[in-house]
């Protein structure tokens, strides 16, 4: 496994693996590497003939006061893993080979990045559009892997890809849980045992809500509702936001018809979990 | 020479030019091709051994008011130009090509958008940087062709491609000129005779500020009087703008000490014409 921290040395490599007519797959990540992260991996190897990781702990998708500095960085153990799983090549550049020339472009996608996620960490996502942007463009993939976990961040770039013609395909792969439900982050780190116990109920209200809709409930109001007394058993748990929105737009909606994202995020002593499902009706 | 009208067609064929190992040239124009464009394509001609010329009066770059629907679209003689200049492939895609997916991404370079036309066509910019990503992600080229007559576009773009690390080189060619030093332009169509006439002022104010460097000025505010002086002979002449900024950051500056731009845009009649040199001291 090759581990490249220069931009021409990925894009050397890359030429390489073009030229013996290789299908590129490529996970961007941030490190602190997990199952969530293998199972992007593992779908990469298998439609693809070069798998490219990169880990960036990208300072532009982090707002003031958010864990920038804190975030984990296991750089030897993620290459571990890297290595382990098959991964032809990590790209694991300083933030200075990143952002050289400064910073003052953007790729910013409207409406999408609006509500969820972006109302509370404004700036947010244009970070990531312009990392990812940046990191397509030096690496050159022919698909992408995204985690459903991150629902907004796979809608906005998905939507990003197809507004600009980026000429990649981008996958979204299911949400990876630990035992008891709880959507697989870097994160959860964070926890304390307590913090770590409560967190499941994220995950259990919104299992909650997908037995309501399949029992008929497509008023969102009440489901939310519910979701709300389930979480409310937590004191602990601070809800950032709970949508119910259309899968494909993410607007409010008063009655799911259709596909319908159900997302949340909810502070946990010092960590933001998010989490979410989709339901049909 | 192959006409393409659709991204897929495009894509095809630039994929078996790169399969015969062919370099890609790319001259991106709004059409009404004049000797300025046909500059471009000599110098791509000259680089690259597949030359690609888009032909599309890009909506998002023009204001409301502004020449959008007005704007020449000669077609069969643009592709007659083409033909005779070598040029391997036109791309000459309709709106809903581009804008397939309505338009809700945008490139966007801060600062440097800010003076000059910035200033005067708001969302110009966003405009041209956002449709120039598409058409580079669609072409893909190696190299791409602007003229020095937009001098902040080219600066702007070159900006895009570094800070979005984008796989291609873009590279600038000088202006081409009229007899009487009126720069080449679509828009000088607009121009009645007398406005015609009166035009070539502006490359005059030019020379005027080009030989006063040469002569040891250095006084942006005294180099910038002369040339207003020069243009008040001409009533019809209104400056909309007329700058002499840094010429790599297009900041303002007192003095010139290294390359300047000296930038001017005004109206005549129906026309807003730009112009501008880079001067050293």
């Amino acid at each position: 496994m090759q581990v490249a921290e220069t931009i021409s040395s990925v894009r050397k490599a890359v030429k390489a693996a073009h030229r013996r007519s290789k299908t590129i797959g490529f996970v961007p990540t941030m490190g602190a590497l997990h199952v969530g992260h293998l199972s992007l991996i593992e779908a990469a190897k298998k439609d693809c003939d070069y798998v490219i990781v990169s880990i960036f702990v990208n300072p532009t998708q982090f707002g003031p006061g958010e864990d920038f500095q804190k975030y984990p960085r296991p750089l030897e153990k993620d290459l571990d893993m890297c290595r382990k799983a098959g991964v032809d090549l990590v790209f694991a550049p300083a933030p200075a080979e990143m952002y050289k020339s400064g910073n003052i472009t953007w790729v910013t996608v409207e409406k999408l990045t609006d509500p969820l996620c972006g109302r509370s960490r404004p700036g947010h996502f244009r970070g990531v559009t312009t990392v990812c942007a940046k990191l397509f463009n030096i690496v050159g993939p022919d698909l992408a892997y995204f985690g459903q976990k991150d629902a907004q961040q796979a809608i906005v770039i998905r939507r990003m890809v197809e507004d600009l013609n980026m000429p990649l395909q981008i996958v979204i792969c299911p949400t990876a849980r630990e035992p008891d439900g709880l959507a697989v982050s870097s994160r959860n780190k964070y926890l304390n045992a307590d913090q770590r116990k409560d967190a499941a109920a994220l995950y259990r209200s919104l299992e909650k809500c997908r037995r309501m809709v399949e029992a008929g409930t497509t008023d969102t109001a009440a489901l939310a509702a519910e979701m709300r007394k389930t979480l409310g058993e937590f004191p602990a748990i601070e809800i950032e936001y709970l949508s119910i929105v259309d899968a494909e737009t993410l607007e409010d909606t008063d009655r799911i018809a259709g596909r319908a994202l159900v997302a949340l995020a909810a502070r946990l002593g010092p960590a933001r979990l998010i989490d979410n499902i989709i339901v049909e009706a």
